[in-house]
This record gives structure tokens, C-alpha cells and sequence, in this order.
């Protein structure tokens, strides 16, 4: 599925190419939880939304009343406090454009598009970018979404999982569908962190040159014929077995330094008891 | 970018074309848990690892003795019995060529190179894909990987989460990395890591695993000592030090073999040197 990036964006769709933009874009997204049993689940749905960005939050039919103090949902009390409480789905997701139910096949026939959550971000961002609003919605943690509350979704999104054991937990599910979402709709994160590649998000320093890996290769030559480790015979082949073993390792520059102080500090011991002998 | 089977790929990768491979590549895969307080986090995690494919857990001295009946651990009982315990995170990875601990930046000044959590899966295939065995650190719910923690470590990976709330559940932060992780060691997807390898012609050695490194430091530190590099007084910082640096140089077996027959020569002419006097 192509990303909305490499397709042409729609004129208004720079603003969320804004870094305050992901605030705008996670606003417009509701997390549904339908029926949850668990107080906890539902303050660890919240602690997700919080550490992903997203805060919109709505509570259908819950059964146990006291969940807005739940102590699960660490960094998160401020939403689980303003979350919206309603009767049924149908209010919940009134205002939506496009609710997308989440769950497994295994035990479901589906009767509305299937998306594999990698594939929701860039459905969900197209959404957004014309102005409409998305729901993302959770079943209760014993059944999931029954099919009564599928008819009220446009599609369904599946978390690939292994067939032997597909059912999540409600607040791990909510976490993994949010860090994917979060993953294609905020501008600054695919900045920072997601799109970022693997040298750049790397601060350790570049290998050291060559020259210097040359020069601690002779300190290491002589601390060896110092020791004693390498007979005259093999000199020649330990210095090349040397060169190519240091380039393996690749020391960065303070670490060539480091290594070259230590190989000198063990060579003057070593002439020295020599020199005592 | 091409899949590996549209390339010619070396014979030995075949066995990771096999759709049975995803599980054989999980299986070279442990997540190691470091004193984990509650053990419905412990559950959640085995949870999480049922669901994505994975199976080797485990648990590093952990704070209840009873974890290993944590209910949460739904559809995962026998992975949770068949969970690994051990006193230290040294014996835990001891087996281990790549290690990653989890945590975020906020508090923490990185002392080895960080991976967006994204990025980790390319990482992850090519040291499989090399016959190495991996190791996915996360610290306690309170506070995570300690400085000392991380110091076994090659890499710290990092889920990008809003600044304003960067410290996640335990439970989701383990889903949400397994679920990443599964995206990308699966066959389909193993395109992305495989043509890293390719490119390099030749898949190198790997890396030797951590308990050689462990033992090398020891012989080094020994070496130090005896050559009157390392005051007492910095000893400490010394070792830690040593660990990182040995690491970042992440020598293959072979490698790790030739540098402890040099300093274990080293160390025994200057303590004969030390007796002479």
C-alpha cells in the first residue's frame, strides 16, 4: 500500500507536515473501548494513548464503574478523567468517518474490508487529511467486538499474531495499534525517530582512520615481541593477521587512543622488567 | 527493494526461506526481563511473546518468587514454566552475540549506539541471518536498565513515544517491540535485513557471545592491574568502561580468542617479571 507521502497530497494537507500537526492529527483519532471488564485495561489504554500521543478517549457500556481512578493508566489520569462514557458503539463513534473495528479472523468471518494494521496508517492519514474524523475501536477483552458492534465499522484491522495463540491483551493490543498509527501520522516522530535511519540515530564516532589503526598496530607489534608472544618467524604474519584484526574491530578514535594508551603502559613494564633482569 | 528471492541467495539462507523459519529465527531470539516487580507484568510479557511467535523468556532476579503462575500470562502457562531464571543479566545473555536493552532517552545520556526501535529489525535479521543468537533487555517498571545494566549491552533500542510521556507499561512496551521485531523476521519481510547481508558479499563471523567478552574483560582487567594501569581508586569505572568498549568493538570468536591468548601472555610475563624483583 502506498504511503500518502509518495502520492500527491492534497493541497491542505501541508499542515500536517507542521510539527504541532501530530497533536492536530492524534486529536482526530478516538480510541473505542466497547465493554471493557478490566478498570486496569482500560488505564493501561490510556497510559498508551499518553506515551503515543493520542488522547481522545471513549468508554462504551463499561461494566465496572470505578475505572476513571485507575491506577494503571501511569501519566494518564488527565485523559482517563475527561474520557467520554456512552451507552452504545453508535454513540461513541456518531461523529466519525471512518471506525475501524479491531480483532482476529480466526474465529470471524469478516464481512467488511480486512486491513493488516501496518496497512491502516496511511488509510487512517488520508482520512484525516480531508478532514474526517477516525475511530479505532476495541472489544470487550473475553469476546472482542461482537458482530453486532463489526456492522458499526467500516473496516477491520488485524494484528498479524501467530494462528496458535492470536488473542491479546486489551491494553498490549491498544499500545501495538497506536505505536503503528503514531508511526505514520506524526510528522515530527517520522522526523526524530521513525523515519530516521539507523546511522543517524547512532552517536557513537566514526571508526578511526586508518593511519591510526597503523600506528597502535606497531605499539601492539612490539608489546607482543616484548611478551615474547611473537617468534621471529611468524612476525610478518602477525602483523598482517594484526592489521586485519584491528580493522575488524574498528575502534573509533578515543577508543584507538584508549587501546594505544594501555599497549603503551604494558610495553614499558614490559622493557622495564627486561632492562631489571 | 528486491525480495532475497529474486536475487541468488548464498545456500545456507535457504532454511530462512522456509515459512517454518520465522519460528526457527524467534527461537534464536530471548527477552530477559531484569527484576520485574509484578508478576502480572511478568504474564503480560509471556502473553505478548505467545502472540508474536516468540518463546525463550527470561526472567532475571525477580522481586515476587511466584511469577511463574502470573495469570496473565494468557495462552502462555508453558512458556512461563519453561522461563529461565538467573541471578544476573551476565549469566542471562551469556550466550548471547547482540544485545539490546530497551528504554528511552529522557533521563539517560547514551553510552552506545541507539536504534530507533524501526530500525531494530534489520539489525536483528542479520545477526540471525549470521548464526548469532539475540538478546532483547527491558529493565524494571520503575526504572529500568541501570547505567550497569546497559553496559552489557551492544545497542539501546528506543520506541519513539511522545517526550511528555515516555515511560511505558512493561507489558506493552514488550508487545510493541515483538510486534516490530515479528514484522520484519518474518519470511516475507526478511527481504529488508537480507539485503544488508548481500551486500556484504561474504556474512561474517558472529559476533562472540557475551560470556567471552565477560571473560576477556577479566583477563584484560587482570592485565591493567598487573601493569599499574588501573589505580584501585578507578577500578570500578575502569571495568565498566572495559565492558562498554569491548562491546563496541564486538569481536567474533575467533578474534576474542586471539586477544585473550596475547594479554593471558602478557599477564604471565608481568607477574613473572613482578616476582623477579
Amino acid at each position: 500500500m502506498e504511503s500518502p507521502r509518495s502520492a500527491l497530497p492534497p493541497p491542505h494537507y501541508n499542515r500536517l507536515l507542521q510539527p504541532e500537526a501530530q497533536f492536530a492529527q492524534c486529536d482526530h483519532v478516538d480510541v473505542v473501548l466497547v465493554s471493557p471488564r478490566n478498570p486496569l485495561n482500560i488505564g493501561a489504554a490510556a497510559r498508551a494513548m499518553a506515551n503515543f500521543g493520542f488522547r481522545r478517549l471513549t468508554v462504551v457500556a463499561p461494566y465496572a464503574p470505578p475505572w476513571r481512578e485507575a491506577r494503571s493508566a501511569v501519566g494518564a489520569p488527565e485523559l482517563l478523567a475527561s474520557a467520554k462514557q456512552t451507552e452504545t458503539l453508535a454513540e461513541a463513534v456518531a461523529g466519525c468517518t471512518l471506525v475501524a473495528g479491531t480483532g482476529t479472523l480466526t474465529y470471524r468471518k469478516p464481512e467488511q474490508p480486512v486491513v493488516s494494521l501496518p496497512n491502516l496508517g496511511p488509510l487512517v492519514a488520508r482520512e484525516l487529511a480531508r478532514g474526517g474524523r477516525v475511530a479505532l475501536v476495541f472489544g470487550s477483552e473475553k469476546h472482542g467486538l461482537t458482530r453486532d458492534d463489526l456492522s458499526f465499522c467500516h473496516l477491520l484491522v488485524e494484528i498479524p499474531t501467530d494462528p496458535q495463540q492470536p488473542s491479546m491483551n486489551l491494553g498490549q493490543a491498544v499500545a501495538v495499534c497506536l505505536y503503528e498509527l503514531a508511526s505514520q501520522l506524526s510528522p515530527l516522530k517520522n522526523a526524530v525517530g521513525f523515519k530516521a535511519t539507523e546511522e543517524e540515530q547512532t552517536p557513537d564516532d566514526p571508526a578511526a582512520p586508518s593511519e591510526n589503526l597503523d600506528r597502535l598496530a606497531i605499539v601492539i607489534e612490539e608489546t607482543m615481541i616484548a611478551a615474547g608472544y611473537s617468534p621471529s618467524s611468524m612476525q610478518a604474519a602477525n602483523r598482517y593477521d594484526l592489521r586485519l584484526l584491528l580493522r575488524r574491530l574498528a575502534p573509533n578514535e578515543r577508543d584507538a587512543r584508549r587501546i594505544m594508551g594501555l599497549f603503551r603502559r604494558i610495553l614499558w613494564r614490559l622493557r622495564r622488567a627486561s632492562r631489571e633482569r
